[in-house]
């Protein structure tokens, strides 16, 4: 059975990363969250990236903002594909720092990058990397996709 | 046994796609190579992103430049994990227009964005993907990080 | 008799799409407004896009925001002219995302970009392109501007 | 018989513009090629902008560069649709000022904004503005885009 | 007498360029305040432009905001020193436009152009030109700057 | 009789201030050019900055590079206007800095900001505002920018 | 015994540089806070920074905003260190122009920058700079990065 | 005796980062140079953070590009002041990114950032910062600005 690891740097990006919690939740999908900050629990930080891949997890999400340096560190650090999720933080430059600090990785050590505060998205992606090997995951995706198409004709209704 | 779909919107952005054949064939992954334009052949986008999930596919990485759509429209028709490229194509302003319309993708409908030219990276991620339910997969990957370490340990010994 | 098509990728996109509905009702043009999503409802978009010009539209004028790929995914399945708007929705980063990813078209498919939430503008140049060969819309924009301007010489005085 | 007026600020503007005049040629649309700069031929500007919708024109394109006045001053002066196109002038800061102050006009008084150096994509919505009311020319573009369609298929079979 | 022309090119700069009016007055400099649009008011523009040498103008000073074209065109018209205020109007991307499209004339049509919303540094270059031959005004520049020293003195007795 | 200083913080911007010295001398203007670098002559700034003035200079244009502060702090030491070049140089972030550094000057202290590398216009600019009051040299810029449409109308017969 | 000055542009920056002051003196390190405008009180920066290293300081953290050139100046004048705090003023685009206008001083003079409105950051890296010579400060960095590791294990325990 | 740790991402940054190590030696100061990546060399990474400030190092310098998470990294890990040099490197978007990562910091964890390839002035700060508690260094410091001046007085004759 798949996990999915979802971490952040601060509880403060507590309530952008929720919505990566809970859509994978709502997919069923076993979760774990912790906070694991690069800067101030280096220690943590490695054995976290060290140890995920043997701990169940098979995708980890993690989420940063300002210099954002969570989600390339866990990605040095495990062969796991690893999901980045730039929060705009109340001392981040419009974003900009988070973005470019998780997307910009070297060669050799990708970090799947989403938009500005789309942990909703980092959920949704975990799910389909699961799915990618997991058919009954996979038709969970499928379902969600056509529910988005009907809300969208239910409002073009309302116009 | 899993294979990954690597797309394009044009012929000339090959030469940075061209990473990430390279880099799936040295994992032994099966690669599939298709030009797909989100602008001129919307038909054949269609058809590639409705079947990928039932033609053998894992994932997808996808390409493009400039007002780039063909990550974003892929992940909107296929259930599948879309790993997007933006490519610094010559009527780019800087990166910037093809990183952005990749990145920013709406609630709902993730693509996995890499570095800006990214290709080797959405390779080595593709791996990771398919490597999260593979252990013959993530062993690989293992290595090849292993692989990582051992040549920086080396060039530092030329200093 | 021209019709101009007024979509949008979202209803929370409707207040400032409104602006183009308005002035091109004040021209007394006919408008049919519709939602269709890129992202969540490609089935749609496709019909819309293969079939705008024989359901007798002239103009579209389509408005998205973050990574907007409504625009231009019409321009891609219509010979019609396609006026794009970028809007400044809440996932935007400061609307450079859906500024780029409407403009920077690919050779080939171009979209009528007007200002980051400019629908006035997007309405107003639809007008001018049905004006383009309709000489009571012509004279209809002549009046509009000339109205400007009396606008601003009565705001002059009031200083 | 539709004309399409293309104007450039500066001699050396043309590299880049003549790719407007070459597609619109192509689409066998008559062009009228002048040099009008707003910020040294100012008469110039006024009478071209003034006379235009009474000389024949149904379409002007507009090409500057830097702080790039022309399209804006020819869309203050005429009712007709004015297509910009951005030029990364040498006195460019990337382009982003040719793209700032051509596509950020004010409400009121549109300019149809294309990709910085999209001349050919101006030329070939001039081409669909005049297609909005002259079937052959719609049929010209649905063959272009056609074209476009042939051409990405032999380049997929190449690979 | 040495007069000073404040345009802007809409009433909602004006809380803005009040800055400018309020220190040229508090220079006993006489100032003429007027509202010019360049792309509503482009016959005004021209007469403005055309005519301010003869009327007795020294120097203008011109704010608008996004695709502002009205420090420019003045600049094109007039042989005198014109003052450029990027207004961050409501339609502006961060100010960015306002700047650029000010900022960055071409060779032969300067614009001297001050901080985004720095009308108040308007109207001191203002008094400064005029001050270059008006030993009165500079006798009270230099008190002007012997005001602001005082004052930063006093603060830093208040730590 | 008006006297302009032109510096700069290192000969290697000599190529690009060379401009406003030409075009000054092409309008008659006496010119004195030195080198003063604010972050490695900061004694050689203040003598300059404090007696400017009082040496007979009606205007100093100066221009920097990177983080540039010359023109910032030669105007926060005299009260003559200054006009400040944004250079370009090989160590800036594609300008930006050099403009933002003039440009951005706090409320009381004004710089007369000119396009990145826009020494031509520094010089015209420093012309005009000894233009100002000197009716020759008024004259002169009529007759100047009488050329640049002569030149301009000459290339658009050559088309 | 080890001294910092902490000096700011104007009273409005005290908000922001108090975060300095206050982790310094949490560390039981003397400061001297100050304002010295580089820009108002250009004599008192000359006396400050040429001063500094003989009045017992071993330390700069100097705060600016817009067009910052306080940091640079000082590190114009003095052999010491110098810290520079970008401030997000009210006159700022975004923090751009603070951040570029301290960091990218020419080769010759350093400034070390910290995150706009770092000056936390800025009073803890005048401590660890007093710490490289002065065992017992850099035992209090090694309990006080301690601290932040339990605080963030605290919050870890709380989810 | 003072120690200082040059340390970057990998062997391609040592044509920037050998600045820092020449104006070190020029001053006589203990360099001790390796490469130590951040993504490839986590362990390391570790070991050298951990460790640094035992094996008699003052100082550390780390340059690094793109997501450039070196010099933060060794910040979170050691109780040194530690200097950040962004690196523009070939997968650099304009070297913004290099920039973002390495200055914005989160509170508690300080990089001195100097300039985009300002190895030379991380050289010197590094230097600065051992002059601010060893007499002789400080003297040294006080020489190489005064040799600054005279170079520019000099370049100032050649005129």
């Amino acid at each position: 059975m798949s996990k999915v690891g979802v971490i952040m740097g601060s509880k403060s990006d507590l309530p952008v990363m929720q919505d990566a919690i809970d859509i994978l939740k709502g997919f069923d999908i076993e979760v774990e969250v912790d906070i694991v900050s690069a800067h101030r629990t280096p220690e943590k930080l490695f054995d976290y990236g060290k140890n995920a891949h043997t701990r169940g997890f098979s995708v980890i999400v993690a989420g940063a903002g300002g210099a954002a340096h969570l989600p390339g560190m866990i990605a040095s650090l495990s062969p796991l594909p690893v999901i980045g999720v730039p929060v705009k933080s109340s001392n981040s430059i419009d974003g900009w720092d988070s973005v470019l600090s998780i997307l910009q990785m070297p060669g050799g050590v990708p970090v799947a990058t989403v938009a500005l505060n789309g942990a909703k998205n980092a959920g949704i992606l975990a799910a389909q990397i699961i799915g990618a090997s997991d058919k009954c995951v996979l038709d969970k995706i499928v379902m969600y996709k056509e529910g988005l198409k009907v809300k969208v004709h239910e409002s073009a209704k309302d116009l």
